[in-house]
């Protein structure tokens, strides 16, 4: 069961019990907010609009991680990532901001606020700089984190304001992309570092990037919660 | 009509002009021997084993292309071309050495070729050092080269020996894809640089790119053609 | 004379006036403290001690320009400035800092502050992403800006407090530097875009980078006020 | 004593004995005439011609190596290296070709070999698509392989026709260098796998990149040793 985040896989599960920040991600005050439904409409409208430019650069971390990859399944499985992110998770945004009154054009030139950009380009380089693992390292707190939230939600939920994002991630199709993406993480782990993965200090240097992704997923809410900090 | 090569956009008529080895790519004797059926079989198997090897790095290229595109379309026009590639084209390669009596294993254990490898090492470094305008003026010559081919085989064979492969390439979408190409790069040169690219430095630049992968294509059916010059 | 900000070559003038947020960067309350010798020793040596993370990342930055350059000149100015940060500005910060009591271990194990990486991250990704143009126009903002603080606080300082911070960037060797960058600039731009650059839409996407790196020093600036904003 | 193979290191011994070009390699006909002072000097200036156009994109590869860096000391090393080679390896060559009568704008204008440029393009998307390790163990054959060329020429030379040639390679600078790189290779690989990296699957995979660039090396000799296939 993934609410207790050990669904995802051996590394992950590992990476996620050494990052501090990863309660004040998974429990931030704007995941309570959609539990209880007290998030003002304002400031989810506010963080969908970042968030649908987080993952057009997502996206693009998502392709290089194809480029990075090392077998066919590998490749395979990033870019099944990249499809479900530009052609379904984009469009779920763009048609809640529909019903919301900000058509595709202004979604499209919201600008871009600094703590979501410092989140994606850290990505991104760590990917460009290291390896397929650094990369995966550094993408995996959004993934899965959003599977534990959704799936936490979806059995703590006091009220069904937000009901629908909150189906979307605990929903079976992203919780099959969460088991996917840990798969893949513990496969090519043992891949290159053989089963005792765990043991070398690249597994350290791993958790630290996975551990500071989280941080920035910390500051990407509390963005969130601060419609007025948006640049103009 | 692409078999005069004028089909594909106005930049790449540019290139393709430009590109001392264009007909020695286009017109090879490989080409010639799918054409009127003399192409000895093992040859076609031992390209079509190194082809599926190239597909491989290709479509790492192609999602290079989405991390260094600008815009969404640019991004949702590369991942169109990963998808096709890595579920339709090199599908397409298993079914056919399949039919001839290599299994997939087989298959995809092929050694990498030496010109192979030149190829798409070449391809992807240009992609990586330079721009996403550098990335697709190295991927155009083999995508539109063989759009180009098939289009004049399927008015020109002899034989039907290779009619599969040729009415892959001469067929509605593959030709489709050609021009989905031609105009991404079109468009994306005229977002960059301007209506008047083809003035600037770095317009010839490209074109000396875009001649270098051409005469990359030369090398590689020559290795078509020397089944026996393969690794062990 | 530097100080008007005109004498570092044509692109970084024209780039400089179109970011909004120069004088904000330029005239920094952190920069008019080492002016007037009010800013605190505590925000100083905290600054310091980021700046010298910063150096190690910027640095790498450089090193990227030498990869992505296209001529042996350019690779030499790139290599010229990697030594120089790693074995002068580098060394400068451990020398200070060793006169404040801190040790070059301590120095060393600095936890890099989140606007800090945003900062690094942002300038290695436009590099890695783009081409050689995108990286230096994302890596000018601090060179130049820094020659420009350095020459008008030399002429307008009240104190000298921060005497040897300011000789050091108002000096010869400095604003040799800035001059040789400013030059590398208008000539990338000119062998790659023809002299009628600036009227091109790729020299607008550069001077948004060039603004958007500008302000992230805004943000540099900020995180010097603050030493207590330090994660710990 | 490096003639035997063993004195750069732990991972390169290990790397030299797997690779099954190695021999081929350091004992290629090039390498005998340059010992007995057979090879014709149309052969030799030939390949310096070449190998100026490899040193400056292995230059470029050297300085991806700080790019992709963890540590300032590692940073430090790939930085000396670049330097050497931009400043000191590459002049030499200018020397050597002005004696001969190649003045330095036509070594500069010199067409690029097909098999140059696949080695080093198959090095530096190494270095892109992996991470430092990969990069160093792609580096490595030609650093190493040369010192060790050297070092064994010095002692069996029955000629001093390519004496400078081999006093170079043989030297004490260019031995420091090899058992620098020697070190920091080790030293990387100790501080990212653990005291026990050679018995991962990790370390086979570069044993694999080493062995690849071996090959890529004796294509670089047979290209020395035929004038004629240099494009026109």
């Amino acid at each position: 069961m993934s609410s207790s985040g050990t669904g995802y896989g051996t590394a992950v599960t590992a990476w996620r019990a050494a990052a501090p920040d990863w309660d004040a991600y998974t429990r931030h005050a704007f995941v309570e907010g959609l539990r209880d439904g007290t998030l003002p409409r304002a400031a989810f409208l506010h963080y969908l609009a970042q968030d649908y430019v987080f993952l057009k650069h997502f996206s693009r971390a998502w392709a290089l991680a194809i480029v990075k990859a090392d077998t066919l399944p590998e490749m395979e499985a990033a870019t099944a990532t990249v499809h479900g992110l530009l052609h379904y998770e984009m469009g779920l945004h763009v048609k809640i901001c529909a019903e919301a009154g900000i058509d595709a054009e202004t979604l499209a030139a919201t600008p871009e606020h600094p703590g979501n950009m410092a989140y994606t380009r850290y990505v991104l380089e760590a990917g460009y700089s290291g390896d397929f693992l650094d990369l995966l390292a550094a993408l995996a707190p959004c993934v899965l984190g959003y599977g534990e939230i959704g799936a936490r939600l979806a059995a703590e939920a006091t009220s069904d304001t937000y009901g629908d994002w909150i189906g979307t991630y605990a929903g079976d199709d992203y919780q099959g992309i969460c088991r996917d993406v840990g798969a893949l993480i513990d496969g090519a782990l043992t891949h290159r570092l053989g089963p005792d993965y765990a043991t070398l200090p690249r597994f350290a240097m791993l958790s630290a990037r996975f551990a500071q992704a989280t941080t920035l997923e910390v500051g990407f809410w509390d963005m969130g919660l601060s419609p007025s900090s948006a640049p103009a």
